[in-house]
């Protein structure tokens, strides 16, 4: 029988920390491990999405080849209860016990597997000196706090080309991250592609390469999939939406004139209808999960506000913007399929009244926001730009560690005290005015790492910004050797290239 | 018989631009090529080189997935007229015709085949509406103007993982350079791994995790080979070697003191030529070029000069600085094995005597330097840094692709008029105080391909930097759209951020 002197340790090298673990600092509790001798099994044979992430992880493990072989064979068997649970339907919990460089992995589900893969690759240390890979005795149960744990990237206002965004899911996997909310419409520019009216790219993308294909946004979701990773696509109406009207000047509110920097689709207009009608069908169809966004935010009010005299508005009895931008939301949701909801940014409940049991709000204003929405009975995704706004580079790792979504919400827990069940979680929004793929990752890492944290580790483990800065340290080190360009961890504004010489943990 | 309309354009985007190309602009000179039908053959199919170049191609000409198919197949048709050329022995010259979908490549080595390859990939369009990649009828022919093509990395002021490697490597293809000078010893670091010395890493590198492995490198190399890059080690000595110190105090001249911030090997001790022996030997067996760098630059000269007083300086007969340095440069010279030359920057012209048959000098001072180091019958690299230091954030790409490292040779030309034989050809030095992997890419790119351009493309084709401009804008966005990070082509300072939302091209 194996006698192991267990022992709970200060802190374990695993960004996001886990829930609860033992680490075994006893006699023997470090075994060599080789890529050779390592195996990856269990899982039910029969989860591809477990047998790509084996091929992909035994990699990621053993990022230095060497030749090294040990004598005893190792590796991590895999136990996963319900290997058919959909992407999205939540439980990503794990349980890892490493024994003699065995690990045993049980999850719920192939994504909390998932999860426990990461772990389990956090933990395998290479010695330079010798070449040999080490697995240390341990063991950890972990979950998430929060099952939306996100980031929306931006790819209206400068193009990411697939192998950005690739990239960004790759990093996101590492920091147990679970949603891009993929912002594809802007004023701007229109990436996005469709198969009722390809006009609507063909005139308002950047450029004639500067453009996804459907094609390729299907396997780029299957991509996310495989990583654990939900695709939630955003169109963004009726504001932020100028560039569709490079071919569909006719849907647009005449209040601000036609060739108004920013416009704003008119909900007076039967085109209107028609044509969102048949392109959110499409794309709906053309995405998987289960939430669309439809953005709502920031629609131009003099264009607007100057039709208040034409024959609709009076049809209606509408006086005021307000009300317009109501009759706006709810007909756009009712629009949508219906296995679908609907995100949509808060101002959909400043100014409308949706129905809660089809949309979720995203608090882009001030996180005392949040307490209202979700006493209104509101699921809520929280971002609030004070906190959460990778484009701000003054917002150091630090403040976006210690902002909790949940702060403020006392008196809406659940009956076992544990966080409001309407707070589904949150995101860091990398909004795209200053970033393009040269500058992308630097911007989002390490910070997005710090909110990846947040929302996944518990509360009173993550209470302290200064003991948990020696990890994220070396999560930025780990960033760096898996290719992924994370920036300094302390430096006054983002993505500052280093001041001098140092090493990467500087 | 195919009757075909043949016009000299005015401009062809493939970047570097090649040497003379005739493309057809008549009917039915455009052809659509699916990815399902698009063969990549020939090269006398024993080629493992060419085997995976066909592997990596074929992702490349088509970067999107579409479902169109064709009712004609296409393809490329590879003629290798020395498939066991090895790489550095220098003919990269290929000649590419493409008809009706079909592409022959000839090529007098798979060296050539690859760079006729890039350019294939330049020239296949994809259009967005219809989802479809086309091919136009051209004919190329084409070669480089020099045999060396190069970038210096600086993996010691700042670790470089691998992943950051391969991908400057793959970037390097994609521009046709054929050299990464890997700067692997400085002042600050060593993560170079010895087998004699194992110390030198373990106690020279900047932590645990930067370092490299023997097997890796060795990996990377091969990798590097495959893509047709050289790799040429470069372990600077006697001077940028202080973190030899940590481990090897007893081989540093005493004159500095022995913590001087910059201190240097001292050439009077017996242990410092035992070891540099063993260690060169170790390094040389290691790495396949021919060539080796062995630095030489920057001499701290107060840790010599002090020295004069010592017994061996006056058993030598040395009184100046530059007699004990022009020992050492010959001393360590002759340590080489005799298969490999050295490559040492200009201050070993400048001060001392080395044997041009076997030392390439690589100039960094002022360029007019050059003409000096090839009348004195040395092969020349030229990096002069006021206009090839990739450092130098406000040196522009038009001043890089502005300045040709032949002006000022007249007379030394070879008897066809052609550039000095001696002339090896340049390089781009991306030295690492303020670079690390988070900004690598755009401070390298595109800079780096203005440097590619001269030094591959004829004199006369690459005289006006204002015609060069839209190729190196579309240069930067097929850089993006294969998922390299180069900064923008026009920006005061490079790798600035994109001030505003935009095109990739602007």
């Amino acid at each position: 029988m194996l006698l192991l002197i267990i022992i709970i340790k200060c802190s374990l090298a695993v960004w996001p920390i886990p829930a609860r673990w033992w680490s075994s600092e006893g006699r023997n509790a470090t075994v060599v491990v080789s890529p050779q001798d390592f195996s990856f099994s269990g899982g039910g044979g029969k989860s591809r999405v477990l047998a790509a992430a084996f091929e992909r992880y035994r990699d990621i493990f053993f990022p230095h080849s060497t030749t090294t072989t040990t004598a005893d064979p190792a590796g991590v068997v895999v136990e996963v209860a319900d290997p058919d649970a959909e992407l999205g339907d939540g439980d990503e919990r794990y349980s890892l016990r490493i024994v003699g460089g065995w690990a045993r992995l049980r999850a719920a589900t192939v994504w909390g597997a998932l999860r426990g893969l990461e772990t389990l690759s956090q933990l395998v240390e290479f010695d330079f000196g010798t070449e040999r890979y080490t697995l240390r005795d341990a063991s950890i149960v972990d979950g998430p706090r929060f099952a939306h744990r996100g980031l929306l990237i931006d790819c209206g206002r400068h193009f990411e080309p697939l192998p950005s965004l690739r990239r960004l899911v790759d990093a996101m996997a590492y920091a147990k991250l679970n949603v891009l909310h993929w912002h594809l419409t802007e004023d701007e520019s229109f990436p996005m592609p469709s198969r009722v009216h390809p006009e609507l790219q063909g005139k308002g993308a950047w450029s004639a390469g500067e453009k996804y294909a459907v094609s390729e946004i299907r396997k780029f979701v299957e991509y996310a999939k495989y990583r654990g990773v939900r695709v939630i696509p955003e169109f963004d109406v009726p504001g932020h939406a100028t560039s569709w009207r490079n071919s569909h000047p006719e849907i647009f509110a005449s209040g601000c004139g036609s060739d108004a920097k920013r416009g704003a689709l008119d909900p007076g207009k039967n085109e209107t209808w028609v044509l969102l009608g048949s392109q959110l069908a499409d794309w709906a169809a053309l995405f998987s999960d289960k939430f669309l966004h439809l953005g709502s935010d920031e629609v131009p009010s003099s264009c607007w506000n100057n039709s208040f005299d034409l024959e609709f508005m009076k049809s209606q009895n509408f006086s005021t913007f307000e009300d317009l931008y109501d009759y706006f939301v709810k007909r756009v949701v009712d629009l949508v399929p219906s296995r679908n909801h609907v995100i949509l940014w808060d101002e959909a409940f400043q100014d409308a009244t949706p129905d809660p049991a089809r949309v979720v709000v995203q608090n882009w204003h001030d996180a005392t926001l949040l307490r209202d929405i979700i006493a209104a009975g509101y699921r809520a995704v929280a971002s609030p730009n004070a906190y959460w706004y990778l484009d701000h580079l003054a917002t150091s790792w630090e403040t976006m560690y210690a902002f909790d979504p949940a702060d403020g919400l006392d008196g809406l827990d659940d009956d076992d005290g544990e966080d409001a069940p309407l707070l589904l979680g949150g995101e860091g929004c990398m909004w795209g005015e200053t970033v393009d793929p040269s500058d992308l990752e630097p911007t989002v890492w390490p910070r997005l790492a710090a909110i990846a944290e947040r929302l996944w580790s518990p509360r009173n483990l993550t209470a302290d910004t200064q003991m948990a800065e020696p990890r994220l340290r070396a999560f930025r080190c780990l960033l760096l050797a898996r290719g992924v360009r994370a920036g300094l961890v302390n430096s006054s504004l983002a993505r500052s290239p280093p001041p001098n010489p140092g090493r990467c943990d500087q």
